[in-house]
């Protein structure tokens, strides 16, 4: 019902058009919103465990504020990445509970706060302090989806002695997010230490032969040490997803 | 007569100089028009099907504009890709019967509206909402060219049942375009369905490891499915072109 | 009746073991046939209009006899692509009908040899002598497939006038394929041509900066000739394949 | 008592110098076993949970024997990869509980064969057969790691209902292995269909530009579904251990 | 003298400091002018055949403009390339005989006008509009070094007619320089053409995977015709420089 | 104590909140410095011989204010680079001392001007022009370790007695810092000139097929002199600061 | 008539056969000669100036022999390249005139021993020994082409001193051809020293990062000496037409 | 005379032909040995402080016996690299002091046996036993270079304390060498940890996307510690010269 009531807002608010209400609210049983540049998916959350994240890189802001709009009405927690202030100040006057991470990129809503995995910890960590925002990206993600995340920021190997000091709190945690652009080396690192799974994440953070990212890729992918997989450049919520998932795991 | 007519009055409109004018009337019965920076190809059409279509990108909007004139003068259906608003409003004042397609970034002329193959319908199918910029330019030069186009957008691979869902549409149609960027998985499912040709464009959108689409190109150009071919990345129009011509056949 | 038949002589022969017998014998009626390393999809042929075609290369002599002799019992015009002499000296015992093509390296059966398109023939078009093994792979799939096909062979762009002496041949067929290494040129220069479509395959024939086919498939790509689309580098059988569907069209 | 054993006999068996044999011994409490061209980890399984492995390639067949002596000495479970016949030849004599597996190129030891995770399985699945010696390599990893693997081979998705015959032990696996060369969409159409994460391992198979796995590598890298990570091209080793990592939560 | 008496006055019009001009001063006869971050060539024109080129993108506008004023006090004929509308304006106020031409974006002097090679032409062929700046500069370097230089615009291969109708004016250029961008098909159909050196200009101009001109240089490296070679990528003004070179041999 | 009235001044200006002026002030005596986005390694000059290097591309301006400030504050030498005037605007009014380059994008403080190794220079030789910002970083690096710079600017080899002129002071120079853009050419003939290391910095300057500075980073790893060794692109301070290690040995 | 008695000797000899000698003979005054497997280009020599060459590398050595002894019939300097030996030793037997390179690996017929060029030179430099293989090529191209060569081996960079000892030698030749491998630096060296064109080879020779030659390439594509041009990696076929083109003009 | 007697002597045991004899003679006291095929720098000790070093890759075994046998009649210490076995064999008998080591690939003469720097040690660290090959290569040649070298291998950074078990030995160390494949992060975690240049060597040792080298290269060149300079792929040599140049200064 509360659904419903939501999508006749946003309808009277213009943010749908009255075929595209039509559409919200017809499909609401089914598992497939048709929005006709749109066709959202509603049997994610059942078989993948989260419903469709909206990827708001190369679409319009109109189509990612109907689109978020959409999903905000109908789940608790939703996630747009790579949206810019225009897609939340889009939203915002209809959805009151989407917020904004400027860091990270994010418009999205985190109603239901349930940490599923009680203190099974999932930690981010990054190289340099420029790895930040990709990170945030990543930490954004995993805590909405229900995990408890710790920060570990700017423990790159250059100064050892800084990784080592959190050695601890590293080992303690269930999945390891490693993001680290230039040479990457960290993730390796990091795997060598830990009996748990590390998700690396290269960044595009670097001088010229990085060439966006390659470096730090191509040193992951290769990681001498077992038990690192590797996500897309820069792609936070890829990894905080991945974790959520291998943290969830009992 | 009614091309001469058409070339005069841009010449008076300011859009071709004395000698662009003379040349442009000139050349009328020979296989070439000299515009000096541009030999327009008058054979076109008879040889391949279809007039010259103009690339605007990297021309300045003075020669796109030229060149479309003249050849809006003389051929019903014209087609010009990678073209700015500036393109089109350069071009409206002369010749009225011109259209601009902001999504696809096409100016064109669309008079003839005969369909030529009947219920033989280009299907051209979307991976995402962020590819539908590439498949409208698709979509748009099939419809010119006098084919019946059905969109399916947003159908990727990450919710299998939305493509399934329309696997009927898929299966009639007579010819697939697959538009999609990141891993370009649809072509090779969309290729596994169907006894048709399905044409792949690979688009430049994804995180960073896409390489401007160098992953979507690699994947699509090493399907697993046979009755793929690709085209360039971003490449719309050449894949309605294809669609076209093989759409065509009889 | 036939099928069964075969697999037990085949079994008798030593080609199957007991258990991949049975296999073969059940899933007879099924849509997939489990040879345990191998996954036999019995739709194929409805579902996309031939039966499965077995890539050669990567598995081992063995497997590819088991899978050829799978299928041979069971389809009249079956192919088997990248396979040496030893997968077809494997095969012939048990299959007399088999046979090999040293050349385009194909081991194939071509019992049913209806001829499906009249007179509409595919022409296979090579720049030079070197591109022939892949323009035959292309040929001979374009031909067990129920083609005509036109050789046109050794017409690069160096000396226009052999490609020219062609022109009819060219502009008569129904599908153009064009095979060429180097710099592929071949291709734009026969779209230029011909109202029909141009299916364009690279090959890995050239001096150092070929890039094993990379030069030729950018170019191919990259063709300024609309009603190109492109396959795999030294892929024939794709380009043949893909002709084959076009040419089926009406 | 049995370790300093094993490495006196393999000393008398000649394996090892006297150098090597007393430094094996010595080396029996620290951290670190040093054999000169050699620097074997003694620490990994307590802080990784699992015995160093050894990567043979670029090692002289002498190297790897004696590291494996050393390591099958100390610890129940070791793995040797990328190993060739002779290797195996080479420790067979002195540990006669080495075993060999020609298809994943490995030799290792599996004597304690405790299955850690009760029913909770590993999926390793691959697109095609070309990829089982790669899918082999990571399905071994995996079971002599303690965890029940399930195979299920050739379920590419040019057939998708082999796939989808396949959907509940998919669904069922704790943790999915994908397999699969080529265009690598696999990876992202298991990713679709599960909630649980996805192990991508791109393999080199395929036509030219397949680059030595650089296609599926890219595509697996920018897999539309969310959960599913990478890790290096062939690299059957990487994917089982981080599975084996990911099962063994709780 | 007039040398000297320029460089006074372009100290006073302020675009030298003392210091730098005491430098041009006084540089006057040796083989290096030193300006502190330049370090002119005075041998070059000796050496090579014309004075030293500045190549202005990564030099800041002052840096460029007080070389050129330099050169252009010492040299009749001047070449300044990739130079901006603001190195113009710059170096006009006090040398009045400095031109500019923005299609080329190229500041010059060209005084001594004097065509050395009598009728022998360089032809400058385009495969489309887009290329028409490359084509400009290089145009531009040969003419203000001495040559009588024929364009022949748009003239790409996907409309062969229009090449063939100016086969005479390129057979009997001396040079030809094919400036071409997508496919770089041109070269080669040229290079067959003729019994006359061709230096092929690859631009950056096309479609996605021209990847910013590299489809264009492989292609035009990998030429099938003898009699070709290749400059880098969008550089008209080493193409311009080379034919010069060739064509005054004798 | 000094150290602290600065931290002080800086909180009280507003550059640290009190939470970071606390960590500040409590880290004193650590090994790193706490500053919740950065982790400052206080270990570094002890342990390499200068304290950490801000590297400020992919930092807010105001994380970067903030670490400068703090190790302006501790330490009498401080290099932040890819810095721009927004970073030294911030830092200006709190830390007088402050300077900025903006020809090498450096903002630093250089208090302690002991030059540490007397006669013993170090040579800047550069290509060209467009090479100097980079040459800069290089020679500032160098200068605030207390090195010894002579630069030697546009001696690039197409001019090679311009660099022959200079011979004497490069066979003089203690260690070299070749910087070129385009070929790179000049590391190699320099290398093979001397008896003293060179350190090579490729540049990203030139026409296309440079790649970003991959044609000089490949030319230069491919030197055939031998004592050469290369860093990142453009990395300028890289260079210094290797050339100012190797300086500092005696 | 000299022609035909040979090619009636090389059918009874059997290297044509009954339809390939016919072929051979009907085509005699056309301008294309069909053998099948290759349509040799008759007009080459009065458009191009030389007869077609054949690129062995791709041919079976039958193709190759029968293309070779058609030419050798017709023409009196032929040129066959990468050939190995088998090549050579098919054809000896009946063209007795054939002669074989080893280094060069060129099969080739120079009986018209004309130097046409008088004292014009063509020089081949190469930068060190390895690299003579493809400076051989080139050489002995240019001499059967007319050309007086002069070699130049082993003058790299390292050691300019044994550069600038030919430094005469080079000035006075009438066009350079440069080979070199590793970073490819000699070219733009020798292009900074004359005034007359450099025709530069790059080639594979060289550690790891020369990746097959590209860092040669690169480097060379990118020579800040103008006058520079490029031809594919280790093609020295290509610089010795070339350079014989270009001496060839007057 | 010494040096005229092993001439002679080679002359009369055939390395030598009396042509090549009589050059070695002759040219004694010049600056270049002009051996034909070769010229060697007989200036290069003087200048840079070693011989010229001969690499034996891409040269005929005949031509690296020729070009060592001059060498080493001449200089007491010579080094040939990327020699094979029949280059020693060839050698052996005319130059008994000649040795050959198998790993590292050198052939060489060490008859000066001073060790030039005392207790300055160069240490060569390996991330495992796989990168042994390449740095024997730099350690031989920095032994015969007259430096003390400390072989630290096997201590990549999947087990860190086997790194820091060896700290104090790194720390001593006046030059470290650091040769690791995969990742190469070994040269970042060492560089963080000294105060002395680091010298790093990525090898071609890894799983596919290693891809011969590149992702130790990249990640070596973007290391985000300071004081890193990385030479070519596998090119020990390039790294043991380079620190010796280094380990000599004072």
């Amino acid at each position: 019902m509360d659904e419903i009531r939501k999508i006749l807002e946003a309808y009277k608010a213009g943010v749908f058009t009255l075929e595209e209400a039509a559409a919200s609210l017809a499909d609401d049983r089914g598992d497939t919103c048709h929005l006709g540049f749109a066709n959202l998916d509603l049997q994610r959350q059942e078989r993948c465990g989260f419903p469709e994240v909206v990827y708001c890189a190369g679409k319009t802001t109109e189509q990612s504020v109907k689109i978020l709009a959409f999903l905000m009405a109908r789940y608790d927690n939703v996630i747009g990445t790579r949206a810019d202030q225009a897609v939340y100040e889009g939203i915002k006057p209809t959805v009151p509970t989407a917020c904004y991470d400027a860091t990270a990129r994010m418009v999205y809503q985190h109603k239901d706060r349930t940490v599923f995995n009680g203190e099974r910890t999932i930690a981010v960590i990054t190289a340099g302090t420029s790895d930040i925002p990709v990170a945030e990206e990543a930490a954004l993600t995993a805590t909405i989806m229900g995990n408890k995340v710790e920060r570990i920021y700017d423990v790159g190997v250059a100064g050892l002695h800084r990784l080592l000091a959190r050695r601890e709190d590293i080992c303690r945690a269930n999945v390891n997010i490693v993001v680290a652009g230039m040479e990457g080396a960290l993730a390796s690192v990091v795997g060598g230490l830990v009996s748990k799974p590390v998700i690396a994440v290269p960044t595009s953070i670097g001088y010229g032969a990085n060439f966006h990212g390659l470096s730090a890729l191509l040193a992951m992918l290769n990681s001498c040490a077992a038990g690192v997989s590797v996500v897309n450049i820069d792609n936070g919520f890829g990894a905080g997803r991945m974790a959520a998932m291998i943290n969830g795991m009992r």
